[in-house]
């Protein structure tokens, strides 16, 4: 029998939606993608493992939202960082530096944003976050060319250069294979190179 | 009734695989992995659709075979490049702009190298490679600072930034949705600027 959804129920159905999202946030953080499988998912929100399905058409799709979820939590943080500092180059050693330190402290978390092979459906929301760094990157930079504290350069590819070589000079920081490496001297070269990248003052 | 191979049996099988495999990279040309499914493989290779499976498993593992075949192939060409420069800042320029050259000029191939979403086997593909890449310009940057002609540096960061720089660099030239631009300044640009991440002078 078909019913229409009170306040109540929708409420409910939110809430739940919102336990699974933060299940599959912790399952990612302990082991990526592969610990995140449905059985796993609904042992760990509490709920049936067929209600999954309620709200989530597939795993693919139930991936796909937590990669929203928690890389858009990741680029709003570094969006804040970068407002929060005037001139270019202290706003890509912003960028790079928080987008690092965030990354390094939730290594898991951040190898499957970044680099763990998984569904089309995911890799396309990868593409979509990098273009959001790119924009924002860009901003800087012109602004930073405009203002003379820049040299004159094409400020959609150095944009994109810089996450590039920021996102890859993790990689292997990050692989779960690796050893554990001291943040610091690893985020300070980064940082420096992206400075020097762009023609930056190293600040 | 089980046969042993004869080498004129095993002889035509490659030769079958073969065909198989440069169908795959025309289609890969042309479309990306979404244009090479099994049934245009086979028509492209003019063999009977259930034969493929003869060859390959499945798609995922043609895909990740003929990902290796052309990967491994702008590799060895980039490499090539690499080796009939001496200096590092020589070296460093020829690798990004052979790589970025190639790219530009088979832009959909490329595009289905670097960033197209696909399946995970061809992610784990993907890191394979762009670890091939990663020694190859650690190498040239140890030997730089060895030399005395790149300042100290984490040679492992530096080379993983460079490789990513120009990669994500041409993610915008090469997106099958945008428009085609003129190769040689975004070249030049991203050269410049991977030449001043690393410290070399301007070559």
């Amino acid at each position: 029998m078909a019913y229409r959804p009170t306040a109540r129920t929708e409420a409910t159905r939110l809430a739940h939606r919102e336990r699974l999202l933060d299940a599959a946030r912790q399952l990612l953080a302990e082991g990526g993608y592969q610990a995140a499988s449905i059985s796993a998912l609904a042992r760990r929100a509490g709920v049936a493992t067929g209600s999954v399905y309620n709200h989530f058409a597939s795993k693919q799709e139930l991936l796909a939202a937590v990669f929203r979820h928690v890389a858009g939590h990741e680029l709003d943080a570094v969006r804040e960082a970068v407002r929060a500092r005037s001139s270019a180059g202290e706003q890509l050693r912003a960028l790079v530096e928080v987008f690092s330190y965030r990354a390094l402290h939730s290594p898991r978390t951040a190898w499957a944003l970044l680099a763990e092979p998984v569904d089309p459906l995911v890799e396309e929301e990868r593409l979509t976050y990098r273009r959001g760094y790119h924009l924002l990157a860009e901003t800087v930079i012109v602004a930073g060319i405009t203002s003379g504290e820049l040299p004159p350069q094409n400020a959609q590819l150095s944009a994109a250069a810089v996450i590039g070589a920021v996102g890859e000079a993790l990689l292997g920081p990050l692989s779960p294979v690796g050893a554990r490496t001291d943040p610091e001297p690893v985020v300070e070269s980064i940082t420096e190179l992206c400075l020097r990248a762009v023609g930056a003052k190293s600040a």
